[in-house]
C-alpha cells in the first residue's frame, strides 16, 4: 500500500501535492525513499551509511539533522572511500568496524530488489565493503525507486558485479561465464568509463585493489543461495554482488507514493 | 607400501644405499619426492609449478632435465611470483592460465596432508594463485615429507591460513576464529618476521596484496566441505588454504622410502 507524498515534501524541499499531476524525477523519487528512511535514525546510533546517488541522500540527511540538533551522538561507518568523504564533509562522525562490529542500522540503495527482498548491489563498485557492514547489522533498510525492483535477480537485464583478484582475471571470468551458461550469461570486465564494455579502457579497479567483472544474464539463475556459493568457490573470487536474506526493510519510491516491504520471518 | 631409495640416489645426488643405516635430512626428504614427482613431466606438458622449499626441488629438477635435452617444449605456470623467477633461472619457458586454461600436470608441497587427501597449503602465502592453478589441472601430484601427514586438518598444530582483504581486518579474524570456536581455533593475523605472531612486525602482504590469518586450531573442524563453504560465506574472505578433493597422488618420502597414495575415485 503506497503511502502519498504530502507529508514527505516539506523536508525534502519537493513541491507540495498540487491538485494536477506531478511527474517526478528519478532523483527525486531516490530522495523520498531516503528521507523516508532516515526517519528510523535515533541519536546514539551507529549507522551503516551506503554508497551511490540514493545513498547519497540518506548521508545528506543524517547531516542536516546533525546539524539542526534533531539527532545526537550518531556514529557513521562509511562502506566507501566515496562515502567516507561526503559523510566528512556534511559533519558526520565516523568510525570503522574494527572498532564498532555491531551496527544498529544501515541506509543503503541497491542496484535491483527481487519479490523476497534479496538484493543486486555494486553497479558503483562497493560491493565488498557494503556487504561486510550491512552484514554486521541489526537492521538494514534498502532505499530505491520503483525502476529496481525485477522479478529475478538480473531481471533488468542490467550486471551482476563480481569482484575478482586481477591475477588471471580472464580465466575467472571465463569461469563465472560457464556457471550460468544454462542462464545465458556473459561475462564482461569493467572498465573505468562505461561499465561492461570490454575494450573502453583501464580496468576498474575497486577501493581494494581488485577487479570487477559484470554478469549478465538472460534468464533466471534458479537458487540464489546454491549460485553464491558457486561462486564463492571459484579460487580468484573474492565477493559477488547479491546479498540474500539480508535485508529487513526496503522503502520503494514511486509514483504514486512510498511503499515499505518487510522481510518476512 | 615404501619403496626403498637406491634407485634414486643416483639422480638425487644422496649417497647410495649402504649397509649402516642412512640419516636422511628433512630437505633430502623433499629433493626426494620432488623428484619421483617429476617423472611423471613429459615433453609438450603444460606444467604447473609450486612454490615452497620442496616444489623448488622439482623446478630445479624440471630445469636441469630440460638442459639435458631429455624433456622439451615444456610450458610452465608458475603459482607465485618466487617462482616465477626461479623457473627463469633455470630456463623454463612460462606462461599464464589466461593462455592455458588448462593445465596437464601440476606439482606442489603441501603444509599438511590428511588421509582422505586433503591438503592444508600457504605458509608460504600463495595459496590463492595455487588453488588457482591447481584447480585447473588434470593432474595434480603434491610432494611432501612424512612429517606433513596428519590424522586431520589442522592436526600438526600448525596454521591454516585465510587470505583476506586489509580492510577492517581485525573485524574478519574475529569472525573466522568465532565460526571455528567448537575446534578452539585461535586467529592470528600474519607478519613478516615470523609466522602467527600478532605484534611482531608489519602485516604480510601476498601477491595479491591481502593479508594473511592464521586459524590455529586445537580440534577436528569436521565436514571440510561445510567448513569450506562457511569461510568462503563471510565477505572479507579471499581465499582459504583448504585444498579438498583436489590432489590426484601424494608422494611421501619418508625415512624408509618412497609412498605413492593416490586419490579413490
Amino acid at each position: 500500500m503506497a503511502i502519498p507524498y504530502p507529508h514527505l515534501s516539506m523536508e525534502t524541499g519537493l513541491s507540495p501535492l498540487s491538485p494536477y499531476p506531478v511527474i517526478l524525477t528519478q532523483d527525486e523519487l531516490k530522495k523520498i525513499a531516503a528521507y523516508k528512511a532516515v526517519e528510523h535514525v535515533e541519536s546514539g546510533m551507529v549507522i551503516g551509511l551506503g554508497t551511490g546517488s540514493t545513498a547519497k541522500h540518506a548521508v545528506d540527511r543524517i547531516g542536516e539533522l546533525l546539524r539542526q540538533g534533531k539527532l545526537k551522538n550518531i556514529i557513521g561507518i562509511p562502506t566507501s572511500k566515496k562515502t567516507h568523504e561526503q559523510a566528512l564533509s556534511v559533519g558526520i562522525p565516523l568510525s570503522d568496524l574494527d572498532s564498532y562490529p555491531i551496527i544498529d542500522l544501515a541506509i543503503d540503495g541497491a542496484d535491483e530488489v527481487d519479490p523476497n527482498l534479496n538484493l543486486v548491489k555494486g553497479r558503483g563498485g562497493s560491493l565488498l565493503r557494503e556487504k561486510m557492514i550491512e552484514g554486521a547489522c541489526k537492521k538494514f533498510i534498502v532505499i530505491v525507486d520503483e525502476s529496481k525492483l525485477v522479478k529475478y535477480v538480473g531481471g533488468s537485464g542490467l550486471a551482476m558485479p563480481v569482484e575478482i583478484v586481477p591475477f588471471c582475471w580472464k580465466f575467472t571470468a571465463k569461469r563465472l561465464q560457464e556457471l550460468f551458461g544454462y542462464a545465458g550469461c556473459v561475462a564482461k570486465l569493467r572498465t573505468n568509463g562505461s561499465n561492461g564494455k570490454e575494450n573502453g579502457g583501464e580496468p576498474f579497479v575497486t577501493d581494494n585493489g581488485n577487479y570487477i567483472v559484470d554478469l549478465y544474464l538472460k534468464g533466471n539463475m534458479g537458487d540464489l543461495k546454491a549460485a553464491s556459493d558457486a561462486i564463492l568457490r571459484l579460487a580468484g573470487v573474492v565477493e559477488h554482488g547479491m546479498f540474500i536474506n539480508m535485508a529487513t526493510t526496503v522503502v520503494v519510491a514511486g509514483e504514486l507514493g512510498v511503499t515499505i516491504k518487510n522481510k518476512q520471518k
